[in-house]
């Protein structure tokens, strides 16, 4: 019999439903010492929570995350409501000694982040924050391959994330599923909801950034508050590039936008380097682009790698199917998670931490202030 | 509450997770009637199998597949095991009035699944035939193209199955994972594994195949058995290809090997008609792509269409994330689940059922008679 | 000062247009020791032939094609005509001591090309057949490395032909541009037209085919005849697949039609070897595609070879432009003339000669029988 | 007989060559009043100039370029020389009265592309910068889709323009084919020789740029010399990037460099509107990707359109033969000399003009400064 690791969750929406499936099922695929026991799951609307209770097997509810937090049957609070309530949530569930996993990206902004890398510290509890991304086997293999210097000294790194899913004028903001246009819940947006993705797997793959020249817009300057039917000012930024040099001597070049018709989630990441290249594009995530400049000359090309082989040597996919046959989306969550569980059984952090998802804040907000001053911006100042 | 559908599941291998997986996922992502409950999985290695039960949650285990038939708490019997006894478990678990579904192909031989057909039928159980592939969301957006005439007349239809696993001479035949290169247990080799899935999309997207001309080969003429450490002759058909003739008048062109190195599991159909042609991949499973002549001229061209909008408008994808996230292999089984667990609300037989399998088998069988008679075949002689 | 090679063309349409632009190019990219001269150009209409002789810069024009082979003043003949009119040129041609380069097909049949092989290999002049397929540099550097032996021993060939330009049923048949669907003029259909061209180069890549099992159509039965103004059956085959053992003992499939809607001229081609597989696509002609088994295995996967470099290591590409600069359709030609003019330089007849076309004919015609019949037909019978 | 136009030729490398082709080709398919004369060719070397000559057709050499200028035999002088020779070539042609046909980028600095402009501008005389790209069939296509408000508000433009060709490090700099390299010669690196393409294209599917941050990269600090054999500082730039904003109010994301590794010539464009968006790829020119919302939803998807179609509707390709056969890099340079015929015949200058590339210059100046001083730099100041 597995030891349990009791969860609460709060929030009930995408991330909530994303989450709650890795629980489900990372018991089917990986041979953890721990296993997921779904305690309570936490959010405003009774009628709604309980639903999400039944469908995904939480044993209780709470309205008030403070209720949550508060239980002693619960060992892991896992955060999943708008970025705005991220710092107060982690203060609270790192003082009540949980650890706590948190959605990205970590905080509205660098000091509050810092306060919550210090609660989690100082608490001792373990913590995570959930830039999925790193676990799709592709990336994985992508991180190996320049670990084992096979891309030799680095010269590029680009990478987009667009989407098309805000370009209607008549689009409300805010509440239920629009948070992420109101900027007093989400801080900011596409930064901080899809460069803050870009950003973490390039410090992952390519070392920390040093300075960044960014430039952003708002091309739907109001619209409609879903909550209060107001007309109000669209207070985030609808796309958002930047300029920037990495500590390894490498020029980076990022842009997110949702409003490049034709994208739904197109998140493209491509890493030149001096023996090979690699590219990644997550509409088919489970391939791997490789150049090798090793290869015989005439016989050089981009390999689509199909990463889906199951006898160990492409991460994760030992676990699932047979080769040929991808995985979705949500397998990221599992590996995320089953990474995590077995980090926990062998006293081992399982990145990125709150303070690394801190580093990434710190790029995000840097961009912002560079954005607004029109000027280079150094990351961390 | 809702309701149980109590399964008991006979096999452990890669189909039985495949199952397993859906009966345990179905209820997060489908609002149906009907959830299944796990009540005991069946197969000859207690062990092995008490293992599977604690992974997947099955309440109890079975050694001996009738023992399973037997019991009075189960609903309905899942047929996991190698093709040799789909016949003798199905029509016992008709006889004792259980609902039956069975992993494809259906039978060993025709005859076998006429038998099995009178068998369900005359128990008037709920059957189904695992073709998982018309569950791509991508393949059930085809079919309703097809239904609504956006193709009009049909003139080609062309698939292949390609895979590249068993080249090496080395590689054993027969018992645990290589019982499909075993003749004995698998009747035939690439033609029921592979082929039966083409055809079956086949007949459900164009309707029925006339007359058949095959040709099969077995490059690796003898292997080791894995259970009996001999050499012994290869009685399997490692590639076989055939050309046909459709009700509708179009040509088919259909091909499956196991020797195409580069392919792990590549299986493409293509559809040309009148107006329009579509095309599909299984490497790249969410995609669809499709062509129109009513596009304005100069700017017709084939549409890559990720099909993972969340608006209703594409086959099962409101059930899952966000538009732009795909999703894997393992989703077809839950669509398929999740259309038998509807249809037996609903009192509709969800496709295929046993007879719709064996109008697959009757082109399979053709195409063996023809390849080994090295002549035309007519379907169902 | 170059020695000049004094041509003769025989038609004015789309292939005297290709031809003519080689002859034309041929100098300023490769440094043979003979030049074309272009001499004269013959066809039906004289306003017509002597529009294209100025824009070409043919020095004189004929409209009787037995004028043109009299003329003491030129070296070679190339036929550029209908099919039907290939047999009767080449033998006066040679018997009036020209070398002759003909267009493909060879001939109407088997038994014509056979006397067309004896007439130029008796009158000892130089002969070619205009298969330029075998020039695209990506399907030169595939046949350079199957005769290496990067492939080992080959499993599978498949190729396809699609086109859907005939789809119209009030598209008439015969006449200038439209003769390729009249039968009388052109013999066959996609068999002539298309399929030929997947076997020439079939038989080049991977050796002598045994025999075959084919299936061939004709959609619309009638269309006005372009001549004439009459309705009137249609003779040749719209459609036509065929399956075919290699002599290597790899099993071959092949398809062509002129009703795959949304191809416009998809000539594919794949091969599966033991230790790689390779494909070529004529949409991108410029691009070879490769596996190999022997790289490392978490990095497998097709390569996507864009044939450009110029440093001398894929075929003709030096005499171009610069790497990651593509070539045309047209440039076809030009690499198959100046292989031609370098073959009378050095006395090596330059491949496909007549007889090489006729094995392409003899499997053409044995499809044709295999159709007829409904049954397998050997080649050469 | 039509009217000659007498060109005289400066520069023997490789766009010596792209232009001769077209000169030689132009009259083979399209029909213009005017016919180009090669009356002269142009370069330091005699024998190197005289080969040149012979392989071409040009009727007489020069090996001094202003007798080429002074000569009265000469209607049209084409600068095919390194950059830092345009300004004083292009204003003695001017002086002299001859037509000028100038190889990009117009000039070393804004200041010498105005005296350059000037020159031509007060002598009256046809002028024209081989920005060869706006002729590429597929983005004429893309201009004509924009014009016509297809795309209707624009909110992204993003282009690349990636090579790897100098990474090694012994490399020399410098002379002959590698002159790009020197700045004396060159004038910049990679910004005037890629990002002046992107440029150029930009500001004619997208109207003016206001201003632009940039960052560039001199990777390797110091090369031999080619000429002097001297170990000598690096003056270019070898990568190059930078954010933009037009007039128009999108955003543009510029990027280039000869550092990333698997990329021989990959110049990448998209731009994203309302109502749809348009990709374009030089590695396989003929394709354009198009997106149109306007689409039925749920078969919404890039279209891959084969730009080959020649019944008029896809410019140019009714010159050329028949669908589905593409064309090569060469033919752009066709495409502009046969518009600048056709121009010369009615009165109308053929873009883009001296004037037209003085604005990408200008862009291109703006960009060199920002990134010096690491600041936004306005265009035009």
């Amino acid at each position: 019999m597995k030891e349990p690791l009791r969860i609460g969750l709060i929030g009930c929406g995408f991330m909530g439903r994303a989450h709650s499936n890795a629980y489900n099922r990372v018991s089917n695929f990986f041979d953890t010492a721990l296993a997921p026991k779904l305690k309570a799951v936490c959010s405003r609307d009774p009628g709604r929570t309980q639903k999400f209770a039944d469908t995904w097997g939480y044993d209780s509810t709470e309205t008030d995350w403070r209720s949550l937090v508060d239980r002693d049957d619960i060992d892991a609070i896992d955060i999943c409501v708008p970025n705005s309530l991220h710092g107060e949530i982690t203060r609270a569930a790192a003082a009540a000694g949980k650890m706590v996993l948190c959605e990205k990206p970590l905080a509205m902004t660098v000091a509050e982040g810092e306060l919550m890398c210090r609660a989690v510290e100082e608490a001792g509890v373990a913590n995570m924050v959930w830039y999925n991304y790193r676990r799709v086997p592709a990336v994985t293999l992508a991180k190996q391959l320049i670990e084992e210097g096979k891309l030799g000294r680095v010269f590029h790194y680009r990478a987009n994330f667009l989407q098309d899913w805000t370009i209607a004028e008549d689009l409300p903001q805010g509440g239920q599923a629009l948070w992420r246009l109101d900027v007093a819940e989400a801080g900011s947006g596409v930064t901080g909801d899809l460069l803050a993705h870009c950003v973490d797997t390039a410090l992952w793959l390519n070392g920390a950034i040093q300075d960044v020249s960014a430039m952003s817009e708002t091309f739907v300057k109001q619209r409609v508050h879903q909550l209060t039917g107001e007309v109000t000012p669209v207070g985030i930024d609808d796309a958002c590039a930047f300029l920037c040099r990495f500590d390894n001597g490498s020029l980076g070049v990022f842009e997110s936008t949702r409003y490049a018709r034709g994208h739904k989630a197109q998140y493209t990441l491509e890493v030149n380097g001096e023996h090979a290249s690699l590219r990644w594009d997550l509409h088919d995530l489970h391939r791997l682009e490789y150049f090798s400049h090793a290869d015989e000359g005439r016989l050089r090309g981009w390999r689509s790698i199909h990463v889906t082989d199951h006898d160990g040597s492409q991460p994760y996919m030992d676990k699932w199917w047979v080769p040929g046959l991808q995985i979705g989306y949500e397998h990221t969550f599992v590996h995320q998670l089953a990474d995590f569980l077995e980090g926990l059984s062998t006293g081992v952090s399982t990145v990125p931490t709150f303070r690394d998802a801190l580093a990434t804040q710190k790029v995000c907000d840097a961009v912002l202030r560079s954005a607004r001053d029109r000027a280079w911006a150094f990351v961390g100042e």
